[in-house]
């Protein structure tokens, strides 16, 4: 390569630098919105659930920026199909960041709710599970995306299954209570919405991990099965 | 412009058309499927419902060819800037329309779950108006993405409200029903999941509108108001 081709490419991969950080960035804000979301609800602390509501656009501002990195980079760039594949996979990963930001955004709003009536004796603590539990799969799910871990992706990918369990048990419980006792009906079906938002976190958590299989086996594994996806990914 | 150049950019406008046909073809099936899914509700219908069930992996294998058409066509063209805008639009619109066949799968089966319970005499006919109400604003979305028509594009997604209104009528009447009869939970429950799902598919269609505003003014107004949408539809 001569020595012009070497300087572009240098800076191209500095600008695919930039914008994998920016991604990051904003998966790091996305994840503490979902931290402190649940910990209001837990907590019962209305003040830092309004924080979580008021800082949601600070999550849109940063998709809406991504987005526009992206255009400008394909648009100077021309890049060939392997970053163009990232730089797709980029635009879908923070499309399901910013669901995820929502869905952080709707648990604040249930945990502001939920703060003006009875609370029960273990403060929610089955919500507080299933709330560390896909926090902790988002964050895993950064993870991955930055060292592009097609394994790690998979298992993330299975992580959700139990969430899924986790949330069947959840709702299962809620609606026990609401035939044993109909005065619980307004406040259980919160508990319910506020379950399906956080299962909805894991499910948007495992689009982004399909999206990093993709990425690095170049084969599209969403809608297919997950072990297909892992015999993807020992390929 | 040279023969070789006018050659290229004919067959690049032939391949731009094809994606944009490709897209409306996928945007088709959704609204028959939205359409169906209804149908099976208030029709009392399970095997149409199947049917819809059945019918959802022919939505995603669309997305699945539209994004590698988009791949291949800005690997092979290197789109100049509006063209880059259009392609990114079409990715961001055929996931909002994957998601919408997403929803009317679920409303196909809390249909089967619904068709083995007790009904009310009014066939759930607010069901039905919702549901139709969003599979006419998916049509509607559809036809402003095929002439660009942002006007249109607008006037949809205020129509939004309305689908949020009767959204809000619906769970508000299903709460009363279950706190008046506790027999009647886990079919209203199952009421509103339906509600809830049909209400996401306007939410779906809405998003669609936005890109469309985007691609053709060049403004994002994603999370935007809507009075600002409207106004940046008029420059």
């Amino acid at each position: 390569m001569d020595n012009k081709g070497h300087h572009i490419s240098q800076q191209f991969d500095a600008e695919l630098e930039k914008i994998r950080n920016h991604v990051l960035a904003m998966g790091g804000l996305v994840e503490e919105q979902i931290r402190n979301a649940i910990l209001s609800l837990t907590e019962n602390d209305a003040q830092l659930a309004e924080k979580v509501i008021e800082n949601d656009f600070k999550v849109n501002a940063h998709e809406v920026e991504i987005d526009e990195e992206c255009s400008q980079i394909i648009a100077k760039r021309q890049p060939a199909a392997s970053d163009l594949r990232l730089v797709v996979a980029v635009i879908k990963t923070i499309t399901d960041l910013e669901r995820i930001g929502d869905q952080a955004e709707r648990i604040a709003r249930m945990a502001i709710r939920l703060s003006e009536m009875e609370r029960p004796k273990n403060q929610y603590v089955e919500l507080k599970n299933i709330g560390e539990h896909v926090a902790s799969m988002v964050h895993d799910t950064l993870d991955a995306f930055a060292r592009m871990d097609v394994e790690a992706a998979v298992k993330i990918a299975r992580e959700d299954l139990k969430v899924d369990t986790e949330y069947d048990g959840i709702m299962r419980q809620a609606l026990t209570f609401m035939m044993e006792d109909p005065r619980s009906i307004t406040r259980m079906l919160d508990v319910m919405w506020t379950a399906r938002a956080i299962e909805r976190i894991g499910d948007h958590s495992k689009n982004i991990c399909e999206y990093i299989v993709y990425l690095v086996k170049g084969k599209d594994v969403r809608h297919t099965s997950l072990e297909r996806m892992e015999k993807e990914a020992k390929r």
